[in-house]
């Protein structure tokens, strides 16, 4: 029998993923036009600065239904203004798609709003496992001083719909006050 | 805005969940008659032996299309005659569906068999991650001295169909031979 090696390697401590078939995404401010709400502090900082990385294990086609994919996001520390670091955020677009996501290292929030724009959130910290069932808009915020590692495995046929979220945004958002984080709704 | 916990936390030292809706299946070798090949010696050994355990976050109703499960299998290490102890091992019962593995603590292979009964494995130790696509039959098997901890990511509508397994079989076989891991097909 033919004993192979695994696709690939994860490294709990820091979610690096290691493969011959691991992608990877890089978000810097130039690509987050929008998001966040202090426009002036946005324009301000260099483009170039990355906000977060994403690494995908492409071993399943995206679109196929029935499998499933699986990545780690590297959300870096640093604020726009008094906001902090995040990502765009998203539905899926087949909507009833659901998402694993588990903390890593570091220290954040999982945004989570309904279609209705009820917004919650989950302490994501080391350990911390979130499930985002389907219908569910998610974005993860980096309150911490270290970067913020996340792993998640979701549907291959889920898609992304950044759209809706570049459009209407979430309705809550997580800013620094008086030295810790604070949500803002509205 | 309502700021909670996670569903649950994961340590990723030894894949133990622990949450509210974490639910604990034990298998034990009475449930796992005819998995073994020397019958002699499954039935010399006591019964209420447990071979393995599933923590399962039953964050979402089995059965539903869209959603996930996550959970943690705990293989413990030991031989019915020189067979390493094992997982029933299954299809899913909607044959597409895929499932995510990845090693916790531990050393072991998983199997992998299509439906043509071709079985392959692939090693799994701390950081392996594995994917098993649609129409393959997966079985985690350990070959070292300590629990092999796995997690797992797979559809909530996959289901579990052993019954194709407790009839056929897996095409291989894993055996302690001059103290090392062997395999045997056929």
């Amino acid at each position: 029998m033919n004993i192979q090696q695994p696709a690939a390697k994860v490294n709990w401590a820091t979610g690096n993923l290691e493969g011959k078939k691991v992608s990877k995404t890089v978000r810097k401010l130039k690509h987050l036009e929008g998001v966040f709400a202090d426009e002036e502090a946005y324009s301000s900082m260099d483009p170039e600065t990355v906000v977060y990385e994403v690494e995908v294990l492409e071993q399943e086609q995206p679109g196929k239904e029935g499998g499933l994919l699986f990545g780690t996001s590297y959300l870096y520390p640093g604020k726009v203004g008094d906001e902090y670091f995040m990502t765009k955020g998203h539905f899926h677009e087949k909507r009833d798609r659901a998402e694993y996501y588990w903390g890593i290292r570091g220290s954040g929030l999982l945004l989570l709003m309904d279609e209705q724009g009820v917004t919650t959130a989950e302490q994501v910290f080391p350990g911390s496992l979130h499930y985002v069932p389907g219908h569910i808009a998610h974005r993860l915020v980096n309150t911490g001083s270290e970067v913020l590692a996340v792993g998640a495995c979701w549907p291959s046929d889920a898609g992304h719909d950044y759209g809706s979220i570049a459009d209407r945004g979430f309705t809550a958002r997580v800013k620094e006050s008086g030295g810790k984080a604070a949500t803002e709704t509205g």
